[in-house]
């Protein structure tokens, strides 16, 4: 039997194909194969033509047979060749499910490698140049989503940090804006929702805590919401 | 007097040179002038061997009066150059002061543009083969720093979110780990320290929360923490 391949797992950031890494979009032009999730671009995937592309068409929220036959297919793919990447939409580490793909490779003995990727929520703040942190206003950020595992609460407790920022956020945000309404929050606070971020259908919204608490229209694309005392508007800032 | 130049916020990534994104290293090779941050690698700048070079050389601590001038010298920059970068470590959004330097441009009405680096938490994760989520265990994170501000309490409520990254982060994670420990957290919560992540002279640390609490070497370079059951080695991984 031929030596296993080796796979890498490389974010490709939000969408925009040259917000991939510089190391990320070298080793993508070197891939034999690339096993690619729905939220990557057709844009990003001409950084690879050379490859077998693979859609793995995973979305938040499928079931977790799923990703088991992702699993499966990286393991299969590195005992067929040797160079194999693993292209996920924003960061492999954050809201990825990098740990499932890395338990399967790694009891098969492969080697794996992983290179970061541009998070969905620092391109938003990058789009709508809204800061995450401001020195004496905000200076600790959570990252969160609602469940998709099954068997776990929909609704833990919501971090108490100055900024929060919830990915796959559409109508969930919602409810996380009722949520902070009755934690005492104020109505006012601002709310930034960023959809198809850096894509060229993005879309930027400008809200209240309070009107988002009234409801978001439905969307198509991801949908990032952020909300905090940091994404006010700046005295001179252009919209 | 000439038209005002347009300012580019790119953010460089934890300091490889190939971990900035496509795009911010196109935009090196096209300024005229960079101002960059001590945290910024002499590998980067290599990207940007056509421009004059000015080292602003703040590290996170101090004092204000520094940012001020840092402000006044991108105005000036934008004054006197069609095409000034502003290239900062990890991300301008997140713990990057960035909130101060737009408001200085804007009410210049001098145009900005921002470019998203990895922010060194991802970088780690990505380093440490350690995501930050895992279906499961961990959906929420929180990235935050210790005060630097005058004024501000030094002892904020600590995020109550499942997993824990403390920025800038040597001896205050010993502080954090302590209060953690007081707030019921168990001792072998699992935590990695990651010194100069990406550089050469990368170090990966793991320990444990009461180890933590414990004391940590000192050390030269920038020392991210990251802290939850997410970091957890996994059974066949390879340390």
């Amino acid at each position: 039997m031929a030596a296993l391949g080796k796979v890498y797992l490389i974010g490709a950031g939000p969408g925009a194909a040259d917000l991939i890494t510089v190391r990320g979009a070298r080793l993508l032009a070197q891939a034999e194969v690339v096993l690619y999730d729905a939220l990557v671009t057709p844009e990003m995937l001409a950084l690879c033509a050379q490859a077998e592309l693979i859609s793995v068409g995973k979305r938040s929220g499928q079931r977790s047979t799923a990703q088991t036959a992702i699993n499966q297919q990286l393991v299969e793919c590195a005992q067929r060749y040797q160079m194999v990447v693993r292209l996920k939409g924003g960061d492999p580490m954050l809201f990825g499910r990098a740990d499932e793909e890395l338990r399967a490779l790694e009891a098969e003995g492969i080697e794996v490698e992983v290179v970061p990727g541009i998070t969905t929520a620092l391109a938003a703040a990058a789009a709508t140049k809204q800061p995450l942190t401001r020195r004496g206003v905000a200076r600790s950020v959570a990252f969160f989503t609602s469940s998709t595992a099954p068997g776990e609460p929909d609704h833990p407790a919501l971090p108490a940090t100055d900024t929060l920022v919830q990915y796959m956020g559409g109508r969930e945000a919602v409810g996380t804006a009722t949520r902070l309404l009755a934690e005492g929050r104020r109505p006012d606070l601002p709310v930034v929702v960023v959809e198809n971020c850096s894509r060229a259908d993005q879309r930027i919204r400008r809200l209240t805590l309070a009107g988002l608490g009234e409801g978001l229209d439905a969307t198509d694309g991801p949908v990032l919401v952020m909300i905090g005392e940091a994404l006010q508007l700046r005295l001179h800032q252009p919209v």
